[in-house]
Parts: structure tokens; sequence; C-alpha cells
């Protein structure tokens, strides 16, 4: 936004300390200005993002044939401030260093350990045969003829081709997804949940972060008189804050405690969303649940107490429950909120829920297939038209990836030809990872100046590392923040890629990080060693 | 926006004819007045959608937790008025009337043709066997082993594989895809046009219109003084105009010349460009080229035109380049903008060109995969890095649809095993849709009141067709558009599924429709024939 186009009531007061560039937040106080008595509101006032303030070149630039239409002045200013931590600046130095050692650049590692993401196949993990014999059956049916292909990936092969037009997948399917993936998924979940679950309700996406941008689109109100937020935690998945500031909608963080194992305190909500009222809507809460990047795993209890809070604010719920099949710790559940809030009875059972799943994650780990899906419940039916007719611009998410999603929810049964070699599978890995949650924990916690909470569920840990103030001094130097400082320097010295705690957002003074749990053992044995070894080098380094 | 938010000054100018809810086009020209003798621009006066005027009831829903958070007060406006034919309530009547058939409800008809949609394997067309085997191969690697798989197509999934971190298909890749396949591509344009192609210039999503999405998106600039402008053909393909109303961009209409074979004048482009500039920023051009719904090719010279006028007018070139392999009359040829940008020489050469290519047209006719790449030449770098930063939220597009693109750029060669069947099979495809071009277009060209112009390019046939004025009248009264009321009588009668063209565009008083020429060639013959009949009673039943 450029002065020239605000009032001139508004013009005159705009701060110019702020250089070239001004931020609209520092200018939402003037945005509402007195005329002839009447309260005059801008429309546009909660216009977000760092934009350019000088519109003589934003607009030369448009129409100069000498410059090229799309500058860093005239790029969708919504794009320019989004970020995206998980593949950031630190991800694109690990690729650069990867590129060096392939050229045979020295460095004092042999390779890049990318611990910054949840790509759990890059990792070493293998995936579950079943999942792939289907895929290749569906891809080249000429395989169901093969004798090496049990009978039970071949049925559901052809359950899956007799729901795509000709037979093919590489047909368009409807938008939502093929109707037989779709009952599948619904009768997964009623099996989980003990509760009813409509397959009329299930959308399929090429992917969970497909799902979620979906939902959060439909919730852009660019005309009320207050932005409109929604309520996501703190740490988060970055997924969101890039996904809010795309759809210049306001982001209401609310901080998941610590000290309570990242729990969630329903004092900390009302707090959070009465501070938001003042310049936003609020008009839906995510969940992460198990925690990314936290680990933590809800309670029954504590569920009920976030779906009491919605209630009360009139918020949609959306859930994010692509990790339900990592739970590690003794005592830990996993309760969706689908059940727990029909469970409750009315009214709960009527709010609003948009639940999310995904291929990419519990033991499967297919990142690259991208399936997904959202289950949306007490959705209003005219809204729920509009949100199929939004979708179906895009034609139909991935067919291999619904196909992924179709195993998921309709794996083989007991007695079928291949139920032992995929349970066999699936537990070995969620077994691997329940070892690899405790041993990271662990050697954390046995680093001085490290606090690692319990990785209750998902495939993270996300612990707090005491920098020492001379490394504080050092990074505001070099204009980074303190556990971007210290990731990059863990990387240049050792080669591990993890994402600093400020891309997840933490409590202002300290420092965190992400790292996944997902190295083979043996290499996060490695990692872990490594990790110490630096760690005490860099806070001796800086003392 | 409710006339709350505006000032008391442009309050009391509203128009309350329009009811409940008025356009914010309507009230365009009340956004700017002055004040103090300053002339007051209003930042969002371009705010378009139909959005309610009731506030108090829109702001109640937001905050009454007995009613919804998301209805069609408070959801999404731009979600609400973006439409996309192609999947409009005519496909989901279509649908509807399967689901009946199914069940045994008696029809005039055994089943639903599909010919709103380029969905080319529902239409009977077969896969390409190599396409099928790589797939198979990657998501299986076990399938390496085995004797019946050719070695061509085994090396072309090693490669893949090899791209792919822990060689499996199941990690996430880059953003912009597999740098091999990126380095494929890349190989592949510069072979088609002789110039050189940089692979990281090619950026891989999940179908063409993904790619067409993530480029439009940065071209939003909600906070110029006048709405950002897209020129787009009429007709044209839907996904712009849903894609434009999703973003809030100004759709800017240029005709093509249906006395001309569905030509382009630059004339023509100059006035939808003035005109435009009224109350928008153009910033950048859409051509299709073979033409969707139109089915023309360009010659070189027009493209050059074309080129000329966007460097006049500094607009970024987008071509949608996805029937490039669809060429069928005599004497046409496909000629890449880019090819003949370059060749051109500056100042052309240097101007911002996004072109993108899908693997769901062509020979291929993979629709369900999700395959695509966007080639992007010129951009300003520091553009380019946010343009990557925004992709990276969604992860990666589906591996098994960038495998899909891997083969289409990296086919088997002269020489290799699979060379002679994959060109049986291609040829085959492409032999068949020149005939039915040609079928399409004499067979409407045969029935009295129906003009259709040659189908050199593309998929798809757009007759116009003369309705008598009854059934003009006849429509009306069903508020319907006259070609939409034909299409839904074609519908319910025979079962064939077109597409109104309406959908696309088209000029006042003139009706067209879209139907493609992908059934098989004795369902097509058939599907004239239905349509010759019905035609000739539609004009009896309404003279």
């Amino acid at each position: 936004m450029s002065s020239r186009f605000l009032s001139p009531l508004l013009r005159a007061k705009i701060p110019t300390s702020s250089g070239n560039n001004a931020s609209i937040s520092e200018m939402s106080n003037y945005s509402t200005f007195s005329f002839k008595g009447f309260e005059v509101k801008k429309i546009a006032k909660y216009r977000r993002g760092v934009i350019s303030c000088d519109p003589t070149r934003t607009m030369a630039s448009l129409t100069d044939k000498n410059s090229k239409n799309l500058t860093m002045d005239t790029l969708n200013p919504c794009v320019r401030v989004m970020e995206y931590a998980v593949r950031g600046p630190l991800v694109i130095r690990a690729g650069e260093i990867e590129k060096d050692l392939e050229k045979g650049v020295s460095k004092p590692f042999k390779r890049v350990l990318k611990a910054n993401i949840g790509d759990c196949h890059a990792m070493g993990q293998r995936p579950i045969t079943f999942i792939r014999q289907v895929l290749a059956l569906v891809s080249y049916p000429e395989l169901l003829k093969s004798p090496d292909f049990p009978d039970d990936a071949k049925s559901r092969a052809k359950e899956i081709l007799q729901g795509c037009r000709g037979g093919s997948v590489g047909s368009y399917t409807d938008s939502p997804g093929i109707e037989i993936i779709r009952r599948h998924c619904a009768e997964y979940i009623q099996q989980r949940d003990g509760v009813p679950s409509d397959w009329q309700n299930i959308i399929l996406g090429s992917g969970a972060s497909d799902c979620i941008k979906n939902i959060l689109k439909l919730l852009i109100c660019e005309v009320c008189d207050k932005k409109p937020g929604v309520m996501v935690p703190i740490p988060q998945y970055p997924l969101y804050s890039a996904s809010l500031a795309e759809f210049n909608m306001h982001q209401i963080g609310y901080y998941l405690d610590e000290s309570k194992g990242w729990g969630l305190d329903v004092s900390e909500l009302q707090r959070a969303v009465d501070e938001a009222k003042k310049n936003s809507h609020p008009r839906a809460i995510v969940i992460i649940n198990p925690g990314n990047p936290t680990g933590q795993v809800l309670t029954r209890d504590n569920i009920e107490q976030i779906i009491k809070f919605a209630h009360k604010e009139n918020l949609m719920l959306l859930a994010d429950e692509v990790y339900q099949d990592n739970i590690y710790a003794q005592g830990s559940k996993f309760h969706s909120f689908k059940k727990v809030l029909i469970e409750m009875g009315s009214p709960y059972s009527e709010m609003e829920l948009a639940s999310f799943m995904s291929c990419s994650k519990g033991y499967m780990g297919e990142c690259g297939l991208r399936g997904g899906y959202a289950e949306v419940i007490n959705m209003d039916p005219h809204v729920k038209q509009m949100y199929l007719k939004a979708i179906s611009a895009m034609l139909c998410p991935t067919v291999l990836g619904q196909a992924v999603i179709d195993v998921v929810c309709n794996p083989p049964r007991k007695g079928e030809p291949s139920y032992e070699q995929f349970m066999k599978e699936k537990l070995g890995v969620l077994e691997e990872l329940k070892l690899r949650a405790k041993m990271v924990e662990e050697s954390f916690n046995s680093i001085e100046g490290f606090k690692c909470n319990p990785v209750q569920g998902a495939m993270y840990a996300f612990p707090q590392v005491k920098l020492p103030p001379k490394a504080i001094e050092a990074a505001k130097k070099e204009k980074k923040e303190p556990d971007a400082f210290y990731a990059f320097k863990l990387l240049e010295e050792t080669g591990i890629c993890i994402v600093p705690g400020s891309g997840f957002g933490q409590k202002a003074g300290t420092y965190h990080f992400r790292t996944t749990i997902l190295p083979q053992t043996d290499a996060l044995k490695d990692m872990l060693k490594v990790f110490r070894t630096f760690h005490e080098k860099f806070v001796k380094d800086y003392s």
C-alpha cells in the first residue's frame, strides 16, 4: 500500500521513519478516521505485507516497456512475505554443499544429513511392499496376469481400476476423488473411531497440504472490517504461516507450554483469541496432533477442552492428524477430534470440523506420491457446494496418490496372502521410530545446555538449546536469528541440516531446533555423537 | 463489501435496487470522491464479487456460536464468484444421470458420453505402453529384475530412481522437480526449437494447471491503484477465468475472430487492452496455441505480431502450449513462443515468458497422473527466487507425474528396443485424432444451422449453432443461458454431455458449444448421428 492511495488524512499521519518500505501493520492505527461525524473505516486497512512505498517506481515498472513487468516492486506482496522454513535458506545452502561434495570439494564430512524434513524414504526407510505392488498393478495392468503378484494386491488394483473411467489411472477422476476410495476412507475412519463417517465428506487431495490450503482458502474474507484470523500453535508447522501469509489472513499464535511437555492450555487459547480480536475476526483453530514440530500427543481431556473453547468462540476446527499412526510413548493414545466431538454430543457434535490425513507420514512415508484427504463434517451445504466447485478447477488430485490412500485405508486383512508381510513391515517401521524417539530424547538431554521433551508421537524432536551470549551477539552481527546462526554453523561443520526454531515460532529469548528422528538407527547414533561434539566446541568457541 | 464499510459519501450513492446483494463492479463508479479538494481513492475499490450487503448478519454469523462460522455470507467471495464450466452444473447432472442408469432407471439412452472434457483414456484411448512400463518400474523397483520389461524402460526407470533421494519415488524432490528430469525437459525443448534451453528454467508441477496458477499468483498486486489484469482469449479455457476470479484479478478478454478460423487480430488485442486500462493494470497475456476450445493453430507471423504487441504493452507472455503435439491440419505447424521470441532477437528475446506443457494431452493423454512443467525465461532473478520459495510450501509435485514428463521428454530413441512400438502407438493416437478432427468438422457443417471452423489442432470442436428465437425465450424463462438450455436438453435426451459456449465466453448473441473429438471413431460416428437427430427435433420443437 503506498501512501498515495490513502486518504489525505491518513497520508499525513504515516510514519516516515521506516524508510522506503513500510509494513501495513505499522499503519493500522491510521486506518480509521472520522468525517462529518461518521466513523470512516478503510475496507483494506488490514492489507498486509511489506510493500513498496514508492508508487511512481511501481507504476513505472508496470508500464515501462524497457523494464520487466514482474519485479520485486510489482510482485504479489503476499508471496514476498511468506516464509517456509522447512525449505528455507539453510536447506538451499545444504543443497549447494551437496553439489560441492559431488564435485569433490573437500569438507569436514562426507555427506549432508537432511534431518530438516520428514522425508522417510530419503532417510532409508523402505517402502511398504504391498503399497508398491498395488501401484505397479494399477500403473501397468498387464501385470495383473503375472503370477509374481499376490491376489490381494491384484484385487485392490482391480477395484481401483474399476473406479477409473475407461479403466485407466490416466483418466481424470471426480474432483474430490474416486468414489470407491472415498468409501474406503470413510470405512477406515468409522472403524478407527467407532462413530459413523459419510464417504461424501471425504475429499481427497494431492497431499494433506493441498487439502489444508483448500479449506483455509474458504475462510478468506477480504471485505470484513477486520482481517480473518486462524489460530495456530506456536511452535507450528510452517505450512500454516506460509498459507496464511499467502492468503493475507491473520495468524493468531497460541503458545504450547514447553514446561508441560508442549501441552495445550485453554487459558492461553483464551488470551490469544482475546488479543487477536482487537484486529481480526478469529475464524478457525488449527490443532496439530500429534504435534509437529513438538511431538506431544493430546489427551482426550485436553481435546474436550479445546472443543469447548472452539465452540464458545464459534471457531471451525482444523485438526491436522497426519501423524495419527505415529504414537510412541507409553500411555499415549491417538484420539481423533471427530470421535471426541461426536461423543461429546450436542451442541459440540454439530461443530464444523476438517480433519487432515496424508500418506506421507505414518508407517508409509510416501511423501513423493502426494496423497491425502480431508474429512469435513457439519459444513453448511451451500458452502460445501462452493468448496467442491473451487477444487474442480484443478480437475483432480493425482490418481496414483489416491491409490496409495486407498491401500492405507484398505490394507491387507487377516487371512489375506499379504497380511503377514504387511504387518511385519508396518510394525517394523513404527517400532524403529519408537526406539529412535527415545534415543533422540535421551541423547539430547545428556548434552549440557539441551532440554528435550519426550517425543510422544510424530517424527521430530524439538529441543531447547542454551546459546552463549557471545554467540547471540555474533548472530546479530550477521543479521541472523541466533538459532539460525547455530544451525548454519552445524551445517557447515558437520553436514547435519536441521531447522531453527525461529522457523516454527518459539517464546522470545528461547532457542530451539527441529530434527527428524528418521535417520536409520546407526546413522542417528552417529548424528547424535557429532552433534554433541559440535555443540561442546560451539559453546567453547563463544564463551 | 458491505455498505457499512464504505465512506458515508459512498454509502449514500449505492444503488439499492439490486436487493440484498450488490456486486462490487456496480459500485466501482462510486469509489472515488473528493474531500477538501483532495481526490480520495479507495484502495479496495476493485474488490470484486457479489458480497452480502447485510453486515450485521455477516458479523453475527461469525460470532454467534449457534450459527456456523462458514456460511454463504462469510465464505471467501472470490470462491463464490468463480466458475469452472468444464465441471459445471451440466457435468454434475451428467453424474446424476450416470448413477440413475446404474440403478436401472430407464432413459432414452444407455450411457452418458462425456464429451465435455479432454479426458483421453476415459474415452477409450489406450495408454502408451512405454510410459506405463517406466511407471511400474519406478513404483516397484523389484520389477527391474523381471525379463518382461525392455532395457530402455529399465534404463529410464533407473535414471529417475537415481534422481530420487534414497532411490525411492516416495521421497520428496526439490520443489521445482528432480534435476535430471528438468534437464531432460530442457534438452527436449532445445531439440524442438533449435534454441538453447536452461534446465534451471524448467519448473515441474502437478499438471499444467498447477504451473499456470503458480505463475498467475505472482501477478496479484492488491495494493496497486488498479486491479491487475491478464488478457485471455475469448473463447478461453475456463481455468483462466476461474483462477483470475479466485485471485481477484481482472480478466481482459480479447475476442478471437470466428470468421477467420478463430484467428488472432492485433487490432483486437489493442482494443481490449486500451479499454481495460481504464480500470486495470494489464500485466500479462495468455495465448492458447493450439487453441482450446477453438482448435486453431497460430502462424509464425501471427505469433510475431502478438510478441510485438506484448512488448509494446510490457506484458508478460503466458503461452499455454499443452496441445503442441496435437496438430492435424495440412500446412499447420506448431511454433513455440519461446522459439519465435528468441529468433526475433533483442529486445523481444529479453521478454518475460512462461510456456506450459502437460502430460495430459498430446498422444499421452495421462490426465490423471498430473504431470506438467513451465519453462520460464527472462524472469527477474529476485522474483524467480520468490517464485521458487512460493512453490516450496507445497513441497513437491507428484514424483510419478514427474516420471511421466520424463518419458515424454526422453522417449525411446531409434535403435532402442521400445522405439518401434512407442512410435506406432504415438502415431496411431495422433492419426486417429486427425481423422476425427476432420470427421467432426464435416459432420457439424452438414447440419443445418451449424457452422464449425476446421479443427487444426488440440482436441475440441467449437461449432456455432443457430438457436430458434422460441428456444432462446424458453431458456430465459428457465433463467439459463440459451446454449446451456440447449446442452441440458441434449444431455437429458441423448446422454451426450458437452460444454455450452457461455462457459468459455463468446460474442453476445452467438451460441456455441465445445465437444471433444476424443470418443473412439465408431462412438464418435454414433454421437454425431444422434446429435443431428436431436438438433433437428430441437429446432422443430421450438419453431
